[in-house]
């Protein structure tokens, strides 16, 4: 274990015995006073599903931005952010795909939604160059995308993934308020670099020892800004779990999933569900319809790992703010 | 990794490799001798579905109890162990609810089984305090109950969780036998207190490296006094994996699930499984029929914890007593 | 951590950040230069799954043999290897088993497959003892076998477990081209002994750090041999994981599954799934229909233990040598 990990542990520990009265998320209004910005932008993106599309253009820059309050982080990105865009196509219609590699190192896409040799269209280009194909979606569902340029798993800890959503052909049975979340492991450097930027650090990958658990690149960034919904409406939330090593253990606290679709496929319903298992490299689509008014979060509920990042808010009609709900 | 850590894999391993003559349980007969029982009381529990109530009382004492032998604990506690009491009300039937912090420290209430604003109803209540509401459970299920306060995690891993089983609206189409079983770590400092009491230790729950992994709450409790059942008798385990954080791989040795049920919902049936992945904060109901009579041990196949305390047995018909049938 | 995962990390992590240009496997007329055997026999299988059989006998040779280039392990072994051989049995009819114990300590045998009474007929016997007995497949699927005599984990991690497969009564509904993977986990002692033969290390069990995670006991053994299939042909394979520990995120690069079966069972069909979730003890099986010629890998999507020798290749038709294919 590296000297980091146990410095943080440390840290962790100590923040975690003292706070028993603290509540699950700060107050709203405390939050700017917690965060330790840089001059470095937010990893941050809306969770909202997009319009399906039909052409879609990937660059690979690197580029430095904060993954967590005070933590720039030198990310190998698509377009720009890690998790790249939220893609979305539909089943059957073709996507004309062109990646141009201007991250100054050979990268290379997978589609998990894509059925082609990987040794003709999944291999790396050489920065400067233009990869291009066409493709057709033939299942629906949550699927995870990413530079499969080896070592893999250093490109995917460096932020190299994302979530491309296959629209079912004749659609969904019911239109719903959806959203995309990619759950995703962030492993830092000890120390940062002189201008204060911590980079991926390969050992630790492979120790599976993360430093943030995030929903959409950075730590609980839905806690100040929620998912927002209306009481009673139909919710669909598409998740891709990018990994690299953990599994997801995906769970609302103070909802249920009515429906659950292993990968997003239709096809694959269950009911009733309180927590999913949502392997590395896979997804899920479940949806809830919420009744009450109020804060609702969603988590890992694997719990060593939930308060590195991975909790976030759905807020349900106009509650009242949470500085003054938690403190009951 | 912590000294404890390392001393208790140190003399796990000098455990492996020298009795490989030795039994996967120990003699009946031979248990007392193994165990260095404390003074204080054992957390043990029946596993045995209790009937339907529609009115739930839950207290937060914290306790020293046992959890393996030679190994008092101080536990944050529901009703005094860990898991707490097994719930079961009825799908669509009120539940009134009652909490009473005699804790010491603020708790509270997270029910997988309801839907229920998190900001309004799973808020700390401070010690002394009474919090009361009504809800209805829609969704039939195995589901998880636990302590919300932050740091949850460790709430978690000092015991505050347990299982409440909905029965479906219009029961189970077949009568069973019906047992229940929480799956939980145990993360122990790494040296007891002056009255030999250890407590939980929040770093190795970080760490992910637990001392015990156990069924409602004790270390292999069902070698000695198995669960039981007639040759051909249907048999229906509810299972719920508190963690905090790892999965479980449930298995029954000798045996199939006739059916398997994700969260324990009837409409999330599968058939002929050998094992059910069981994510932290999910269920599983399975359902088995054993043809001969004999012993058939229950634990998580993943391997590096099932020695930790996550064995226990199922005794079907009056086969010869253990003692001798092993030594066969 | 022992000192020589801690070097095993060092040199993994100096060569994942060193050949960031290097193809994810590497061409196959590279291969021989990397690796360095021994006069040992490498623990290599055919993963074809061999015909259906109602006899099955079972030798437990302790040998040596190579893990992976330059690996010779001491394998405790059902038949000289690990897994053991693949077996193939019809649901409904009768099987005759007979295990003969020349290993040099007591072993044992656990179906997954059967239903039988652990404390009859899943007890250890003696060195030069043999053991006995019919039974009956009432499920169909993919299941592990292998030893339970403890400390289990340490005769899982020396390499006594394999898949037995059980073909539905009436047949899968399509003639397909099977293949049988069992995933399985290796832990080396840090030094190899005079002869250069590494052994199961326990300790290394028991944190979960392994030095190898293998299809069929050979690190990458599939990349030089690929599994082979025409285009568009119904390809099925059944994944056994063995663990000891770990699950598996199987996934297969550049294809999705048709179907999925949880444990094998052809009523647990999931359909475009991209990846399975298998737990330690568990089965699936996979179908998947390869539109267009080339390499297909497949792998463990939980990417710090992919690159430990859980990559293999399925060879669709008759596309070029991976040698000019990968440096497009």
């Amino acid at each position: 274990m590296s000297t980091s990990r146990r410095e943080f542990l440390k840290k962790a520990t100590a923040a975690a015995v003292a706070p028993a009265l603290g509540a699950l998320v700060p107050p709203a209004s405390n939050i700017p006073a917690l965060a330790q910005e840089s001059s470095y932008p937010a990893n941050k993106m809306s969770a909202v599903l997009p319009g399906v599309v039909s052409e879609i253009t990937l660059h690979t820059p690197h580029v430095v931005k904060e993954i967590a309050p005070g933590k720039p982080f030198q990310i190998w990105s698509f377009e720009g952010s890690a998790p790249g865009p939220i893609l979305h196509v539909k089943e059957g219609e073709p996507v004309h795909f062109t990646m141009i590699n201007d991250g100054g190192m050979p990268h290379s896409i997978d589609f998990h939604a894509a059925q082609l040799p990987w040794d003709k269209y999944y291999q790396s280009i050489a920065p400067g160059e233009t990869h291009s194909f066409d493709w057709v979606p033939n299942f629906p569902g949550a699927f995870m995308y990413h530079c499969g340029t080896p070592p893999v798993y250093v490109h995917l800890g460096n932020g190299m993934h994302g979530a491309i959503i296959v629209q079912p052909k004749n659609g969904w049975p019911e239109p719903a308020r959806e959203y995309v979340l990619v759950q995703s492991e962030w492993y830092l450097t000890a120390e940062p670099d002189a201008n204060g930027v911590y980079y991926g650090d390969p050992a630790k990958i492979l120790q599976v020892v993360p430093d943030f658990v995030v929903f959409n690149g950075y730590s609980n960034q839905y806690q100040e800004e929620p998912l927002v919904a209306d009481p009673g409406e139909l919710i669909r939330i598409h998740i891709v779990n990018s990994g690299p090593t953990l599994w997801s253990a995906f769970h609302v606290i103070g909802a249920l999933f009515e429906a659950t679709y292993a990968d997003g496929n239709p096809a694959n319903w269950q009911t009733g569900m309180q927590t999913v298992t949502i392997p590395p490299g896979g997804g899920y689509t479940v949806t809830l319809r919420i009744p009450d008014e109020g804060y609702y979060p969603f988590v890992t509920h694997s719990f060593a790992y939930t308060g590195l990042g991975a909790l976030g808010l759905i807020k349900v009609g106009n509650p009242p703010d949470l500085g003054t709900a938690v403190a009951h």
